[in-house]
């Protein structure tokens, strides 16, 4: 495929706005639009004002979704998303580099279809991607999927005992409404998210860009180990019960089960009871979490874990229980999207990558709706973000707006040699 | 050596009057005689009125320690002594067993030598041995071997912001006369001390006695690794700087070091920041707390820990930084007084165990100041103390009055037969 248009996307003013954007809702400790707050307003204003230069529908859906529509000559709806909300002290990139680069690519298409592109265009800025403030990540795209479950996220409060019916009630939403928007997503053909890694799989591998084959399942367990609190000056070593000891087993043997299967393993959280100096532990919880985008590989890497926590356990006379935090299942993005997506890489750059995303996106929660999806990532140095020191190369982020705008047309390509689906 | 005489020691007595002080100062959770409150005061009536019945000379000493005087026809004293206070939920043994055996032999040496035995005998009852309240234990008998620094001592506050020079107010010490008590050693030309073991090492020999041969040096130690925080989804395994893999690895290798070198080590507190399930953790804070009776062997144990923890550091990429937390060398009793234990044990029971204690007692704050000191030990069971659980076969505790009063003869005979000595 190849392009001959004079209409260009012009990637150095993403890199511009970005940097606006970070002027306009940052301070010396990063960015600071955490979701339904002012500078979050901010942002959004920010992006309105942009939006309406083009020949584009605006309107915040019924679960606080922000939705720029530029009308084709079918129904049929590509979708770009993106979220402008960020953790506390956030990066300047993670989740509106999506955005503005989703604008500009919306320029660009207004541009060279003279405002009627053959598939409609819609640019979405996702409400509390994060979650940071509420707990609940996914929020808006959860609403938009049919995964919110209104009674449960009712009972959420931040910190200061704000709720978040009352914190969406403050920006026009009604919570309970929220599920009406799963009618934005009626006539969704394909779902476009671009995202910094926030990884150092890119980085280390030398290339700017990748394509993401789906999120990875998650399961979330704690592990608490049980022996006897005892004397450390009175205990002779060989009577100890120490459940820090078969705890400890499992430091290492964590990176023998991911290595075995292929998937990431992380202990996050250790806490020891009684916790003292002078005293064997006798009670240690940790934290696992454990991620793979085979969901059997997950289930057997779960499998391992706790055969290996109760085999340390016996060895030191200690018991083992486990609990449940959270688990979803892997996502797979729309493996024609996937191919088109490193066929656009490729006409940038010499080599692509494709990987799973470790965090989840609105993108899964789109997928999961049933939309084709797909996401294309660019690299993170250090593979740092949450945080103010995130960063990507402007020369990267410029080629990952590039890469986008390529994907945009295999993907108006697509929907419309696609034959129309039921529903 | 043979007794012959009338006078008896009575140790079903002990287990009653250990009862009755049980009955008296503790509750459904266990003992609650935490030094300087209410029921500790009741805990020393208790003693008080029952030496009243002997021909004793009672003081509370400038430090708060209690001291029943049995006057000899020599001036040189033997030294009998325990601890009334317990932590709070403590047990029914530790440190008042002491007490009371203690009370016990001084009935039946008086009672045989009418009032008059060869050497003085002298009954004290040590303040705040637990440190419980506010977090400095041995305080009494510190005071008494000049270890005591009233400076460093005069900040110490309980958690309700009591301060620990107006707790001892309450019950008529002046802090800044605590040294004072010195004194009281001026005479001293042997000291004993009955106490149940609080571990598991008689037990599991099935004896009920045993002589000891010191106290352990003690080393107390911060490690901290610092790796690199990461996000457990998007950060492969080999790229990782994981503070807990170091840290964790350490677990079994402290087991290694203690066998190598006979001493024990203890990891009891665990902290890992950012400590949360989705992160890997940045720094992993571990106390470390190691005991041997030789002080050589004791400083090879750090240093192997030290090295251990390096290498496992390296291993990961990740760093190690050590903490002092407080040290102690280790304090070794008398080795004729250990030996008159030995024998006094045998007169009982046909085998004895020779043993280092763990945890730190009054005994080695006097051994250190220069007297000659010996320990009992008699068996716990399951090697639980400071619980309300704690326990002992009360033939067993009949077997330590014995065994006290035994010893207590022998180091009658023992001081006797010593020449004089300066100071």
């Amino acid at each position: 495929m190849s392009h001959v248009s004079a209409a260009q996307v012009n990637p150095k003013r993403t890199v511009q706005e970005l940097k606006e954007l970070r002027a306009l809702t940052g301070d010396e400790h990063g960015a600071q639009r955490v979701a339904f707050t002012e500078k979050w307003l901010r942002a959004r204003a920010f992006l309105r004002e942009r939006l309406d230069a083009l020949p584009v529908e605006q309107h915040q859906d019924a679960a606080g979704n922000h939705w720029a529509t530029l009308k084709g000559d079918s129904e049929r709806e590509l979708l770009i998303g993106g979220h402008l909300d960020s953790v506390p002290n956030g990066g300047w990139l993670d989740g509106c580099l999506n955005v503005l680069a989703g604008l500009e690519v919306m320029r660009r298409v207004s541009e060279q279809y003279a405002g009627r592109p053959p598939v409609t265009l819609r640019l979405v800025d996702w409400a509390d991607e994060e979650g940071a403030r509420f707990g609940r990540s996914l929020y808006g795209s959860s609403a938009a999927s049919g995964h919110l479950d209104v009674a449960e996220v009712s009972k959420l409060h931040d910190r200061d005992g704000v709720s978040l019916t009352d914190a969406l009630a403050k920006v026009g939403v009604k919570l309970d409404n929220a599920p009406q928007a799963r009618q934005e997503l009626k006539n969704a053909a394909a779902y476009l998210e671009l995202h910094i890694e926030q990884g150092p799989v890119l980085e280390g591998l030398g290339l700017p860009l990748g394509a993401v084959a789906g999120t990875v399942g998650v399961e979330r367990h704690t592990l608490t180990f049980h022996g006897q609190a005892a004397h450390s000056g009175s205990t002779p070593m060989n009577v100890r019960k120490d459940a820090f000891l078969a705890a400890g087993k499992l430091a290492a043997e964590i990176y023998t089960i991911a290595g075995r299967h292929g998937g990431v393993c992380t202990i996050g959280s250790v806490k020891t009871l009684p916790g003292i100096v002078t005293s064997v532990v006798e009670t240690c919880e940790i934290t696992l979490d454990q991620r793979h985008l085979d969901a059997e590989k997950l289930a057997a890497m779960w499998r391992d874990a706790q055969e290996a926590a109760q085999r340390f356990a016996a060895e030191g006379g200690c018991a083992v229980t486990f609990g449940d935090i959270w688990n979803i299942g892997p996502i797979l993005f729309n493996s024609e999207l996937i191919g088109a997506a490193e066929a656009s890489i490729l006409e940038l750059v010499p080599s692509t990558h494709r990987l799973p995303s470790g965090p989840l996106h609105d993108a899964a929660e789109v997928a999961r709706s049933g939309v084709p999806t797909v996401m294309l990532f660019v690299q993170s140095l250090r593979g740092i973000s949450h945080n103010k020191i995130e960063d990507t190369l402007e020369e990267h982020i410029e080629l990952s707006v590039r890469a986008l705008d390529r994907l945009t047309d295999r993907a108006i390509a697509w929907i419309g040699a696609r034959p129309l689906q039921d529903g």
